[in-house]
């Protein structure tokens, strides 16, 4: 058995990397999304990891995991979405990629595998961004009723009104609010 | 801005540990729980995050990220739970903790935090496992309806029948299966 002594570092090699990620603010093509959802992200696997992609076509949704190589701010307090009307809450209550281990997950809709590149829909890392690894998004992975903050909850009808969340992306988020 | 270059190592630092994982095979009280959701896991981040958790007792489902640091094996080909009746697939379209980054992520409920120990439930982790980090649950991470694998559905129809999540795990997985 391994014994992982609590003070060593804990040291990952890339899988692969984000080809073409969102486009960035001030990128033309950024007036023609209104959410991440409307782009289709390429993401590549390295060569000697293909293999390990065998079967996923088999489901709808993986889940990204990716390191935010451009977070250098570690704050432990955070405005969720850095604005001003949310409350100053710990960031490990929020998604800030700004964080002490700046590893972010996101749920996508895999739209194809063409040999090592993946096409997805909804990751938001920018182009270059490393990716620690990639896993099929199972009912293990469903809450259907979770509770949420207030400040989340908040943001979260401000957005599925504004982008139309229901009609749009049908199978996001809860079957109804209460 | 940070250019990461993608031969470079990824390190991180653990953010804490788990203190009580699920009893492991041959500890007596392996058969008192039926599955991991039996359980609750006592997790811990080290004193200075514990203001990173200010908020998180907003919602009532975590993700926990934690480092599998007795996986050894990184097979690119796998049989899912290591069951011969499974069909041989990529690493990736599995929750194998044995992968090439064994970085592995758990939908736990939150149970209670208490100054800076958690209290989580449906956590399949060891004690003694590092945790990389902790993520609030949101609306985001719901998907309704996903797609999974012949494979994956299969072994859910069996657990989910034998383990009554239904009733006991009323929370879990899609409304219903199609």
């Amino acid at each position: 058995m391994v014994i992982h002594r609590l003070n060593d570092e804990i040291c990952f090699k890339p899988i692969g990397y984000v080809i073409e990620g969102i486009p960035r603010k001030g990128d033309p093509r950024r007036k023609l999304i209104s959410s991440k959802y409307d782009f289709i992200s390429r993401i590549r696997v390295f060569n000697e990891y293909k293999d390990c992609l065998a079967g996923l076509d088999g489901f709808s949704h993986i889940i990204v995991i990716w390191y935010a190589h451009v977070s250098i701010n570690k704050p432990h307090l955070v405005r969720p979405m850095g604005r001003s009307d949310m409350p100053l809450v710990g960031v490990f209550a929020t998604r800030s990629a700004n964080r002490p281990n700046p590893i972010c997950i996101s749920v996508v809709e895999l739209e194809y595998i063409k040999e090592e590149e993946l096409g997805v829909r909804g990751l938001d890392a920018w182009t270059g961004t490393p990716l620690l690894d990639i896993k099929p998004y199972t009912y293990y992975d469903i809450i259907r009723r979770p509770k949420v903050s207030d400040w989340f909850l908040k943001y979260w009808k401000e957005k599925s009104s504004k982008l139309n969340y229901r009609e749009k992306y049908p199978l996001l988020g809860p079957e109804s609010i209460t």
